[in-house]
């Protein structure tokens, strides 16, 4: 699918730009924190000699533009900082490396990059003078960092998207389409359908831990996040309703005509919401982590959201939000997320109507269920 | 003055972008081919087991963005791998850095990194897999890399732009301005103006010298090329004519009302040329650096542009070039680098005008005058 290229968080500060309707993802990568804390102390301090690192490679994958962007990075260093703190011990030299695709908003981190380095100093001295942030514009499926540069990983909600569609379920035509009226794994998707997602992640996930085996440093951390599912079977609520409703929004346009069938029928998320096992087999398989910790957590389509202002967090204002049903607010997020690759497929000028109905929709689901996701969160370590 | 923070090339690809008006640092930039390869086979050979390094550290210092910022990778790249083919050497690990100040068009440049990798693998071979591309927002006025990373710098068109404009000459208040009717040295600008600017290269160079000096590998190498002048005094016109009439078409416009005049009074370039003798100085007293060569240059102000089609360096085509007089190629290389900062100061619904009657003042000045500026070409190594 040529739109997956195209496949980046809708950018700039506008109403519907992911860095204002990013709040969920930045709720999921709070829920990391501990693991974060953990894994980074067992990096510091697993050390023959005692001391700690004189340098620490650190990569954040996947991190779109936004305040999340600079916040996990800015909690990263903090329990570095602490860490050295409690020591006594000098602060490591920090290469900070910020990874997404080459047409994420880079511009848009860069250009906070100099108060976020006075800020840091100010608050930590003049020893963060040795902390540099740089932008690696590439796929995380494949390389992007030289040979055993890096000490620690995070990467939170990216790794649920796929390096493609499954090439069986890529076509542009609608005849031989094996999902048709689907966009993601559905409860009515035949067998090759499911079977070939599973294919794809394994795939990739694979190709995702060989890279980085080869990048990270023996004993080297790496915490993960992303979408999952509760249970072994794919078409469970929680692993793909969200894409059901928006296929519905996508059919409902059909039938105003102002979308093609054909096209509905020809589209499909390059995503997946792996299980457990899924994940485990994956790392088994390519043999180089051991997993320390491996969680399944639950958030509200919604995100749960307590609607505080919080500015430090970059939280959107509690009264724009209030203003909203649930439904838009989830509208919201997932449209800051998906419009680039649906803009591709199905053109610009249906998205407002598109978001419109499908909010509508997740109000009515949302009015009977509890609408939730599933997060898996897992800590690696590279072997030595 | 809050305007150099802003100091960016015109973005985008439009008429008056840097990425169209960029010939002239082109054709300065190809001035210093030999050098290149001459200092990277200096460091490529120079070992004592004579391997080649495993990996290398390379950072172009204010890439800009547009053709030229993967022109210079490219030939960098290619020098070294053609090294290796006549060693018969592995290629080794390339580290890529591109640096300019965090704003910068970066997504402009890493948009273009997909089709340039394809390309390196294409033409290159597979090994080329271990060329790694990324971007490092900051001044290189301060530390910008890890300790003793690198082994390779090059910077091209951007050293002549100072840190700051010369603290005793930026005020807010016109009645008190030093260097009233002039935006650089002049003739007419009292002995105190040239001290400032001397004195901020000489803080400036140094600093920049002292940070490399930490970032490099002993025996690296570094090839550097700015504006520069071809006596010992400042206010010759191959340094300083081209602001002078830049003041010019200021007045022109405080004339016709649509300038104040107070505003130019308050205005100075954060630019130097420096001669030979002030770059030697600066490199001897920070004492990191020996020089191996360094050369003046002169360089037609429209770049004696040959008018050819050259789609692969990117030069802009001949046709729309023919059209235009020399002075207003020069208006139009000039206002891609400078109209962000003079955006900041006089509006920027006045540039229209500013550059059209610059271009009338250049065309008149051409016609008397071989206008042409002095280009320094330097290549250093850091001492062991």
């Amino acid at each position: 699918m040529e739109c997956l290229q195209f496949l980046h968080m809708n950018k700039g500060e506008g109403e519907t730009s992911y860095a204002k309707n990013s709040t969920l993802q930045m709720k999921i990568m709070l829920e990391g924190n501990p693991l974060l804390e953990e894994a980074l102390n067992g990096i510091l301090y697993n050390n023959d000699n005692n001391n700690f690192p004189e340098t620490m490679g650190i990569a954040d994958l996947g991190c779109s533009s936004g305040p999340n962007t600079l916040t996990v990075v800015s909690k990263i260093i903090g329990i570095v900082y602490n860490s050295t703190r409690k020591t006594g011990q000098p602060v490591p030299e920090l290469r900070v490396y910020l990874n997404d695709l080459p047409w994420n908003d880079f511009n848009d981190i860069f250009m906070s990059l100099p108060a976020f380095y006075k800020r840091l100093k100010e608050e930590k001295g003049k020893e963060m003078e040795n902390c540099f942030v740089t932008g690696v514009p590439g796929s995380f499926y494949g390389r992007l960092f030289p040979r055993k540069s890096l000490h620690f990983i995070h990467s939170s909600s990216s790794l649920h998207w796929l390096s493609q569609v499954p090439p069986s379920l890529d076509g542009e035509d609608a005849s031989t389409a094996l999902n048709k009226g689907k966009i993601y794994i559905s409860k009515t998707s035949p067998p090759s359908v499911l079977t070939a997602y599973s294919l794809q992640f394994q795939k990739d996930f694979s190709l995702f831990l060989k890279s980085r085996s080869a990048e990270m440093v023996p004993g080297g951390g790496m915490v993960l996040s992303f979408m999952g599912r509760s249970s072994g079977d794919p078409t469970t609520e929680d692993s793909c309703y969200q894409w059901e409703l928006l296929a519905q929004a996508l059919f409902a346009l059909v039938s105003k005509g102002v979308v093609e069938e054909e096209k509905v029928d020809c589209f499909n998320a390059p995503y997946y919401a792996p299980s457990v096992e899924e994940v485990k087999d994956a790392v088994d398989g390519e043999g180089s982590f051991i997993i320390n910790r491996i969680e399944a957590f639950e958030v509200e389509w919604d995100g749960d959201l307590e609607l505080e202002t919080n500015s430090s967090s970059g939280i959107m204002c509690c009264e724009t939000l209030r203003m909203m049903s649930r439904g838009e607010r989830v509208a919201k997020t997932i449209r800051a997320v998906v419009e680039s690759m649906l803009t591709c497929q199905f053109g610009r000028n249906v998205m407002d109507e598109l978001f419109t109905i499908y909010s509508e929709l997740v109000d009515d689901y949302i009015s009977r269920t509890r609408a939730k996701y599933i997060n898996l969160l897992i800590s690696l370590t590279r072997k030595s």
